[in-house]
């Protein structure tokens, strides 16, 4: 254990949720997961393939619901495939320029073959098998993040992709019940990143019952410490919302939200065969 | 770093995987995802609040979707609730037995909350809130998983709680737009559990393109390799689909979703106001 980890995870802590913690145990994996940062910035050094394939082995070790299995991992090898999803999202240089990228998909085509192949009905295409398989690609996606991490690399999701859905689930060939999830680019880090201030634990950790009576008051404080942080460059669209006083976290995301974002995301599932319902 | 960390990452791989991996890089923080196991058996001994506090501190410090934070945790306290909960599900012991039992929402309300507040619209009321919270909750589960595994700490994600999805609501006063994602046991482990073998990377990681085609004899393999490890305790059902010769993962699993289950879960979701379409 590196000397100084106890502080280290107060430092990250209270810089995350403005607020001192108690550490009762602490461990350089713990830490790891305390001081996560998003990078989007890579040394010009490539991934080995090697060193990818343990990633993505970490991240198939994760939990998985009932031990389903329902994620798959697709590695873009493919320098003209690359580009033509970068081109996509020019707006996000790294999807062009990270080391590495990798796409996990939702897979609720595995158990319904299965059946098939075993002889058993399948009674259970309906809203569950969406649900079930979003989950395990997510805890997947989220097992990769803390093994990118803990390799000394870095990266950031990438859910742009389902921005454009359609086509990129054109190019990767997905069968029906295969839809995408989330891209992730992956490096060696250029810059340190920092500490995204979250949400304080009164807001998002609750006892017994659930309650935001308070909610609003601790949101606001929140947008000013975060804001004293980690200032907007530019606030969202001016001409349409005018110049806030405090521009802050939900001043920023109530914005980004105001116009609608993949409306047809219900539409793109339900053409991929799963059943909403 | 643990001095055989690469040892023990090469086995748990090669049990996991079935595969003989090269570990070219490798950290005890590494080491503990790849040899995650599942716990359900605890000692005596109680989750001082302090230390669950830290895990949800860290559960929280991972990545969420555009920073949204779509997801709430509910510790629960109060034994009398708690005994409820376990009384719902008796078959799974551990919902009763753990020291600590937390649960994991995805909250599709925070965002059309900050929107009112902020004088913003919200023409975002679609399956996109809905997918985008499942995938927040899932990866806040994944990270408290590895942060109870980097505790020294162990435990199970619960989803049984969402066969009895309107009740368990109902007791933590979950508000519209919030939903119930997973429970989760914990405490310091028994027993040392197992490593659960996992389909191989030839199924799950594609390269560019995603493809099943020789999936179904790696499946098959998987079976085998699996049920020598860790043969099944009794075949599920033997009354309705007879006794299999090689009772497998893809057997059991067949033969787990030949029943309908969860089939009114969207319904839920719909009278807790998420919008599927």
């Amino acid at each position: 254990m590196t000397p100084n980890v106890i502080q280290d995870m107060q430092r990250a802590m209270a810089e995350r949720f403005g607020e001192d913690f108690e550490i009762p145990l602490a461990s350089d994996g713990l830490a790891s997961l305390a001081q996560h940062r998003v990078h989007r910035d890579f040394l010009d050094r490539p991934v080995d393939p090697e060193l990818l394939k343990m990633l993505c082995a970490c991240a198939m070790s994760a939990p998985s619901k009932s031990d389903l299995q329902q994620r798959d991992i697709i590695i873009i090898q493919d320098p003209d495939l690359r580009a033509r999803i970068a081109a996509l999202m020019p707006q996000y240089a790294w999807v062009r320029t990270a080391p590495a990228m990798v796409i996990f998909c939702l897979n609720g085509r595995r158990l319904p073959q299965i059946a098939e192949w075993r002889g058993k009905p399948f009674p259970n295409d309906h809203c569950d098998l969406l649900f079930n398989a979003v989950a395990d690609a997510a805890i997947a996606l989220a097992w990769f993040q803390a093994s990118v991490n803990m390799a000394g690399l870095g990266g950031c999701p990438v859910s742009e992709i389902r921005n454009h859905a359609e086509l990129i689930s054109e190019w990767l060939r997905l069968p029906d019940k295969v839809a995408l999830y989330a891209g992730f680019c992956l490096g060696w880090p250029s810059t340190s990143g920092h500490i995204t201030p979250r949400l304080p634990l009164s807001v998002t950790v609750h006892h017994d019952r659930f309650t935001d009576d308070h909610a609003r008051g601790d949101i606001e404080a929140y947008d000013e410490r975060r804001e004293a942080l980690h200032p907007a460059r530019r606030q969202r669209d001016p001409d349409v919302w005018g110049t806030a006083n405090v521009y802050g976290w939900s001043e920023d995301k109530a914005g980004q939200y105001a116009e609608p974002l993949r409306t047809d995301f219900g539409a793109y599932l339900r053409r991929r065969k799963f059943n909403l319902t």
